[in-house]
C-alpha cells in the first residue's frame, strides 16, 4: 500500500476512537461518495453502478445470487476462471441443477470465444462468468471478444476483474459485461478486505436484486413486502469497515493519478524480462500461457516444491506466492504441474529487484540440479 | 473501542506496509488463532464451531444460505427480528416460495414460545430464526425458551446475537441455538466491519453449507466436485480484513477481561436509571417493552422527530442513534410512532453522563412543549 492509502486508513480509525464509529462516517460522507466517483472513473462507469464490497469474490457472490437459477439452466464459464468461482458454480449445480459448462481454450492458452458462442447457442445458458486473469498465472482472457458475442446473443455476462484492476486499463462499456467484480488489495495497491462490484444500467433495469439483499439494498416497506434500491447499492451490506472504504479510495485515486497505462506498461515489461530471465535458467519452467501475459510470472523450479521457493525468497526479502493444483485445477492439470511460484512486479519495481529475483532463483534452482 | 482494540489495528496495518499483506498475515497467525479460542470461551463452545465473518448479517446470511429451502418451507421468527432479515425472510419468499410466519408477541412483549411451538406444529418448519435483542428498542427476546422449543421438536435454530453479545452472558449451550450471529462493534467495542458466526457440531456434521461457499470454506477437487472444510471455516470469506479481525480479537480479550457479568449488570443499571429519568419528563415516552430491558434505551418526544435530537445531542457531544419505522415497522406500528432515539450506556459510562443525556433531553422535550 501506499502511504496515503495507509494513512487514509489509520486517520479513520482515529476519527472512529475520538468521536464513535457512526460520527467519523457520517463526518467522512463527502470522501466516502468521492469514492465512488473514482471508481466510477477508473472503469468508464457512473457511480450509480458503482457497489462497495468486502472483495472481488464478495461482490460476485452478489451478482451470481441476482440470478433466479431454475435446474437446466446452464452458466458457462472458462477453464481458468478463478477457484472459488469455480467451486461456486459446482455449489449451483449441486443445489439447484445448474449446468456448468467450461468453454474449450484457444491453442495458445485462454478461452476460445467460438466455444463460448457454441455453448451459448446449444444450451439455455442464463449467465457467462469470466476470470480475466486467473490467480494462478499471467494468462488475460479476452473478456472483450467474449463480451461481444454475449452481447450478439444476449446472454448476462460477469466479469472477475480481481486480477485484472491497477494492471489494465478496465473500460467496462468495451467489456459490455453486466457486472465486474474487483478487489481493492492486488494491483490497486488498495486495503485487504475491500473491493467493489459494478452493475450495468441493463443489470440494473432487469430488477434482479442478490438473494440475500440487507438494509443498505432494500428497504422494509410492509410486514409483507420490501422495496430494492434503484442503484447498485442493492449489492452493498449496510455494515462497512469504514477504514477500508476510505484506503480504497485513497489507492484509486493513487493508482488514477500515477495512469493506469503507465503503471500497465512498466509492470509488464519487468514482468517480460522476468519472464525471458527465467526461462534462460536451467531447471525453470515458465508457466504462463496466453497471447497476452500480464505482471503476474508463474514457475516451476525442478526438484522444488514451489512453497520451499517462495519461503527461501522470503527469507531474501523477496515477496512472492505459492499457487497450488486446487487453486486451478484445470490449468495444473494441463501444465502437469502441482505448484508454482507468482512473482508479480508492478509498476514500482525496479530492474535491479527484477535481476535480484532472477539471481535467488537460479541459485535455487543450481542446487537441486546439482544433487544426484 | 478501547486503546487496545484500535493500537492492535493500527499496528497491523504498519506491519502490512512494512513486510506486505499475506506476509504480515503469516506473522500473526498465532493471534489470529487465539482470536478463535478466545471468541469460543466467550460464548461456550470449542473454536472449530466459530467463523470469523464480515458483520452479524454475513454470517447470518451464510448460515441461511446452508439450507435448500423449497416451496412451501416455512421459516418461523419474530415480529421485532432485525430489518435486515426481515428483508432477507422476504426475499426468500419472493423467490424460493417460502413461506414466512411471525410467531406472536407477549402481552408483554417479546415473541411467546409458545406461538413458536403452535407454528412448528403446524407448519413443515424448516428454520427458527429470532434476533436476541432488536436493533431498535431495549427488548430482550427470551432465546433459551425459543431454543427449548426448537430442540423439542428437533427444528434447526439461528440466533442472532448483534446486539446482545458483550452485554449479555451468551452461553450457545444453553440457547441449543445451531447457529448465533454477532458483530464486533457494538457491545463488544470492537472494529467496524467484523463479526463472527457460531455453528454448531450438529449444524456441521448434517453437512450443509453455505450456498456460495468460496476457497476458503471448501477445495477444488476435480472439474466437476469439491469438499467442504470440516470447521465452521466452511462460512468464511478466503480474504478478511486482517486489521479487522485482529481487532475483533483485541476486543474479545478485553472484554473477558472486563467480565461480561459485570459489563451487563453495570450497563443495564445505567439503561434503568436513564430509562426512569426520562420517563419522568413530560413529552417523553419510552418505547422499550418486554420482561427483560437491556442497555438500549429508545424513546419517542412529542414534537421531535428522532433524527433532530439526535443531532442536538451530538452538538453537545452525547452519540446517540435514530431507529425509523423501516427499521422495524411491526414493532413501531404497534407503538405508534415513526422514529425513535436510541441512547445506549455501556459500562464506562458515568452516572454524571446520565444525568447529562437526561438533562438534554429534558430541555429538548420542553422547548417544543412550550410551543403553541
Amino acid at each position: 500500500m501506499p502511504a496515503p492509502v495507509s494513512n487514509a486508513m489509520v486517520a479513520h480509525l482515529a476519527l472512529e476512537s475520538e468521536i464513535g464509529g457512526y460520527e467519523a462516517a457520517d463526518a467522512r460522507q463527502e470522501e466516502i461518495d468521492r469514492g465512488y466517483a473514482d471508481i466510477a472513473s477508473l472503469i468508464n462507469a457512473a457511480p450509480r453502478n458503482v457497489a462497495v464490497v468486502a472483495n472481488a469474490t464478495a461482490g460476485f457472490i452478489q451478482a451470481m445470487s441476482s440470478f433466479d437459477f431454475a435446474p437446466g439452466d446452464a452458466i458457462v464459464t472458462t477453464r481458468c476462471d478463478y477457484t472459488s468461482n469455480q467451486i461456486q458454480y459446482l455449489a449451483l449445480q449441486k443445489r439447484l441443477g445448474v449446468r456448468v459448462h467450461h468453454a474449450a481454450d484457444l491453442p495458445e492458452g485462454g478461452v476460445d470465444p467460438d466455444s463460448v458462442r457454441d455453448l451459448l447457442r446449444r444450451e439455455r445458458c442464463r449467465l457467462v462468468a469470466v476470470s480475466w486473469v486467473p490467480t494462478n498465472s499471467g494468462l488475460v482472457q479476452d473478456v472483450e471478444a467474449v463480451g461481444e458475442v454475449c452481447a450478439e446473443l444476449g446472454v448476462p455476462y460477469i466479469v472477475d476483474a480481481c486480477q485484472a484492476v491497477g494492471q489494465i486499463v478496465v473500460d467496462v462499456q468495451r467489456l459490455r459485461c453486466d457486472y465486474l467484480s474487483a478487489t481493492a488489495r492486488k494491483f490497486l495497491r488498495g486495503p485487504r478486505g475491500i473491493g467493489f462490484l459494478y452493475a450495468s444500467d441493463n443489470a440494473l433495469t432487469r430488477g434482479d436484486h442478490p438473494l440475500f439483499v440487507d438494509m443498505r439494498g432494500a428497504r422494509w416497506t410492509s410486514a409483507g413486502s420490501y422495496e430494492v434500491a434503484p442503484t447498485a447499492r442493492r449489492y452493498e451490506d449496510w455494515e462497512f469497515p469504514y477504514a477500508q472504504v476510505l484506503g480504497q479510495s485513497a489507492a484509486v485515486r493513487y493508482a488514477l493519478d500515477v495512469g493506469i497505462e503507465t503503471a500497465h506498461d512498466r509492470a509488464w515489461e519487468l514482468a517480460a524480462t522476468l519472464r525471458s530471465s527465467l526461462e534462460a535458467i536451467p531447471g525453470v519452467r515458465v508457466l504462463d500461457r496466453g497471447r497476452e501475459r500480464c505482471a503476474i510470472v508463474t514457475a516451476a523450479i525442478a526438484g522444488w516444491h514451489a512453497a520451499d521457493i517462495a519461503r527461501e525468497l522470503t527469507a531474501r526479502r523477496i515477496n512472492t506466492a505459492t499457487s497450488l493444483r486446487e487453486y486451478g485445477i484445470l490449468d495444473f492439470d494441463q501444465k502437469r504441474v502441482e505448484s508454482a511460484v507468482r512473482i508479480s512486479p508492478h509498476y514500482y519495481n525496479l530492474e535491479a529487484e527484477i535481476e535480484e529475483v532472477v539471481g535467488a532463483v537460479k541459485e535455487l534452482a543450481g542446487r537441486r540440479l546439482e544433487r544426484p
